[in-house]
């Protein structure tokens, strides 16, 4: 028990009872399973949730497009996903993944290339 | 250059336009600036994101109370932020912090200290 004396206790086995907002959604951040690095951030509704679930893959819904997309369906870049961390509320989840290609539609691996210096982003030298 | 050539060169310093979403929030995730560990996740409207960067502790906006909050105005628990990180549609933030003591509520270090296990939650063994 040394490892988790730091978690609460009645948090032990608990069921998993997603809490979906006001639109259905939970939020998903995705991370890379080997670096934990952050790749991106999705929303899901149920139907996204059962899809990853099943099939190993990950799946969001798309809020601008209103329909389920699973994750390099036209790319390729596929998320394999290790394992699914959820948060203390059940409002939102980590999907530690293996990616098949780059996370990002612009082809950087991570959709958080940039950081905010005053008022202009500019590209993270790591 | 060599360590951003697989960042899109359109990228490079463009303005910081952050896209507020229907409710006018974004979406940050909160990383130990040491670690890169995922601390929590929360929702930031436009007042949050001016009080964050005016005073360098993170604030949010609690979709629940309706309200503006800084994390840890009572629990004590603090973020500094050292550094903001915006992903490729600036409608998500990470804020690279450094927590003055638990992030969660219930005191564990992280809000994601659980993991999916079939239909239940277990602790993560780290």
């Amino acid at each position: 028990m040394q490892q988790t004396s730091d978690i609460p206790s009645e948090a032990h086995r608990a069921p998993f009872t997603p809490k979906f907002d006001a639109a259905g959604l939970l939020t998903a951040i995705v991370t890379d399973a080997d670096t934990g690095a952050i790749l991106m951030l999705a929303h899901m509704d149920a139907e996204a949730l059962a899809k990853t679930r099943e099939t190993g893959l990950a799946h969001f819904h798309s809020r601008s497009r209103a329909r389920l997309w699973m994750k390099g369906e036209t790319s390729g870049n596929t998320l394999a996903v290790e394992r699914i961390l959820v948060d203390c509320d059940q409002d939102a989840l980590v999907l530690e993944c293996r990616a098949a290609g780059p996370a990002c539609h612009t082809g950087a691996p991570s959709c958080f290339y940039r950081e905010l210096a005053g008022d202009v982003l500019r590209p993270v030298n790591t």
